[in-house]
């Protein structure tokens, strides 16, 4: 036993030592601080993002997930975080189907013909080589569709959601669940294609794209977007109580798998290089646009963030990785390749955040943390509150698209809300073009993501990352 | 000598009877006041408008000049007049240059390639099968592009003038010449082909057509527009110093001739069946969209307001004639054509007015008039001022678009002038779609229509139309 003794009382202290540790509150030193806001107040007038928007938009432009450009965006990227001065830059594998767009066009056959603006949704096989002709069953929602069982057997099924802008874009709720689920369920019931209203705010003649999902073994058929004018159009001509036919031509389809990458720049931590701040936003973006605002302007603000850091006296305690994912758009495979790989070092992950929302102002910060480390938080918010962001402690945070991944393995997590009101007007559309972009409110972002990365990357202690650290918070953007 | 002087009595006695008449002011009787102010604010509360436009870019929707869609317009307008209850429904023909639009492709091929959102300008001649590539030039203005002379030579030219929203909407002055004039002096200069920055108020990618004109016996090529958002790409991709590599592919030309018609329909007047107030919109349109703003209201609001007056108990003292113009967009060919056919019954128009610039609220009035009808166009100014419209008058009336035509022979003329601050975003594109209309917007330009055309109707006396009685005034919409 005496020899137990000591061993009893080596791990005690240890168990004393360690609950000392965990209650101990996280802070960020005032030196930190005052840098982070003297990085903020820079950040309000400095030109790297925009000019990371501008450039990423004008010499690779859209970034369809394995289509040629998705090369060339990462050849950019690596170029980008090199001429940015992050200390390494390398990247990671992401594999994933590709699905490829070649052509699509619809048009009302009678009673009145019409041309419609048309996009296929990723994933939607084509129709046969010549179009497909049909009557359309039309639907206000997913679960009239669902009422109507077997009434849509060979018909083209049309589901006639309207959004609405709001801030925080719930709307996007409903919109998305028609484009990921309505195609599935049609195709179970035997329709022989799935249209609906574009997930989208605007009145543009510019439909939205977006990916659908289908069961592994399930029925497939051709699923595409009408344009708000053109869902109206469908909508007054079948009021008149005949009978629509419509003719659908998609040449679209998988096309094996592919490999492409994620694109990650660091800048190297002094005294924890180990240990990493995670920003980040999505390199691919949908085809019918240059993916301007989904999401050049992720990356571009991530990256700017780091390049600031970077520009500092010295190096900041922990690294701040910036991550530039691939293939966001048709299911996270870059961030669920991430977390994946990095699944082992969640512990080393002090916070991560990622900008995928568009451009608008930050108005809303909340986290998913450890409790002792609310202070910090607190101290993090309280640099942010000048430039109109509001804490909501209430909140989890969910880490963004690609993070919420890492964090559901268990990494502490900001959400950092962007201003959403005009985001589904352009996104997924031929508008996402960088004009959309306002560059004062571009800015502020870049302030708040490299203030917050800062202090994170300086703290005296963590935030709460550890293996399933955050699994009941509810978290989710 | 004897018989001259009763000769000469009678003589004399005319022209006094004539410089009477003339000097003696029109004026319009109180009861018709009265009945045009209960017709004003019926018109604001009725339907007919909006139906009339629902129903023509519903069942007929895009409508160019020549198409299969022209004679579609055509029957749609006759039987639309019957079903509205007007009592003589008529065609008169219409012949123009036919020219037609397959298809339409751009892209920059280097220094980045990426693809363009284009449309082919009215009369370009297509590019060689298989598309034309070649070294782009820039210019800011029409101006630039003359100076810069035989340097152009070879190259495709593009001039990015960028038009501003107005509520006259002005801008279009120099954004339409850019379109119309544009080609033909790069053509002289021998450019191989003309972009230019669309003709156009908005940041959508929808690219505004409109028509350009070349000399008889100048040279032609290929001439598109590009949208806003394009145009800046271009702009930013050509900033960067190294020569731009584009590719243009328009198929597209003319196509011999093409017999359309103005499509007339009138309620007769019962005390002077052969004298008309005219009024009007055009039939055509742009193919991009459904020609909802441009010109199907117009043709609704012209409509809407001959229906209503056909409501009343009885019949105006004098004829209300509902013109739908054919090719207004090619070059006033209905216009053109109505105002050779009636020109020797100049004298026979009361007073015209056509709408042709959107659904936007009237919100000016001007009049060119004889002086003695002064006082009855105050009168109409005094009904119409309760609903917005402020009348101005120094300024001349120019009768609209196509009625132009006819005020230059002589027709006294109003002009009722819109609301244009948000038309030049959707004028000439495929955004041009019902949802862009507001029903009481459109409705109150009902009410001008109807309180206006029947004072004009009513009116004890003439507003002065005699061949060339206007020739000097200065006129234009």
């Amino acid at each position: 036993m005496s020899r137990l003794v000591p061993s009893s009382l080596a791990l005690v202290c240890a168990f004393v030592a360690a609950a000392a540790a965990a209650a101990a509150p996280t802070r960020i030193p005032d030196a930190a601080v005052s840098t982070a806001t003297a990085l903020r107040d820079r950040a309000l007038h400095d030109d790297t993002a925009w000019n990371v928007t501008e450039s990423l938009t004008t010499e690779v432009g859209p970034r369809l997930a394995g289509s040629d450009n998705d090369l060339r965006a990462r050849e950019w990227a690596i170029a980008k975080f090199k001429a940015l001065g992050f200390d390494k830059v390398y990247t990671e594998p992401v594999t994933f189907p590709k699905w490829v767009r070649r052509s699509e066009h619809a048009a009302i056959v009678a009673p009145f013909p019409q041309p419609l603006a048309v996009t296929a949704l990723g994933y939607s096989p084509g129709t046969p080589a010549g179009g497909l002709t049909g009557e359309v069953m039309l639907f206000p929602t997913l679960d009239a569709l669902k009422a109507a069982g077997d009434a849509v057997r060979g018909k083209i099924v049309y589901v006639g959601f309207r959004m609405q802008p709001h801030q925080d874009g719930h709307d996007y709720g409903m919109g998305s669940t028609v484009r990921t689920h309505g195609p599935a369920l049609a195709a179970k019931l035997g329709a022989a294609a799935f249209l609906l209203r574009s997930a989208g705010t605007d009145s543009n003649r510019t439909p939205h794209t977006g990916v659908t999902q289908w069961e592994a073994d399930g029925p497939r058929i051709p699923a595409a977007a009408l344009s708000a004018p053109d869902a109206d159009l469908l909508e007054h001509m079948a009021a008149r109580g005949k009978p629509v036919q419509l003719k659908l031509d998609l040449d679209c389809g998988m096309d094996g798998t592919y490999t492409s990458a994620n694109v990650i720049g660091e800048i190297t931590g002094r005294r924890h290089p180990g240990q990493v701040v995670a920003i980040g936003g999505h390199l691919d973006s949908w085809d019918p646009g240059t993916g301007a605002i989904d999401d050049a302007a992720g990356v571009a603000i991530a990256m700017a963030a780091g390049h600031l850091i970077g520009e500092l006296p010295q190096r900041p305690d922990r690294t701040i990785r910036v991550i530039a994912f691939a293939n966001e758009e048709q299911g996270l495979f870059g961030g669920r390749a991430y977390a994946e790989a990095h699944a082992k070092q969640v512990g080393k992950h002090q916070l991560g955040s990622e900008s995928d929302f568009g451009a608008g102002k930050v108005w809303r910060m909340s986290a998913s943390v450890k409790p002792e480390a609310r202070g910090a938080i607190q101290q993090i918010a309280d640099v942010l509150a000048p430039i109109g962001v509001a804490y909501d402690a209430q909140r989890p945070g969910g880490g963004g698209s690609d993070l919420s991944q890492m964090h559901a393995k268990g990494m502490a997590a900001l959400s950092l809300t962007q201003d959403g009101t005009r985001y589904f007007d352009w996104h997924h559309t031929g508008n996402d073009t960088l004009d959309k972009i306002d560059r004062d409110e571009l800015n502020q972002n870049v302030a708040v993501y490299a203030a917050f990365a800062y202090m994170a990357a300086q703290a005296k202690g963590d935030f709460g990352s550890a293996p399933g650290a955050f699994a009941h918070d509810g978290a989710g953007d």
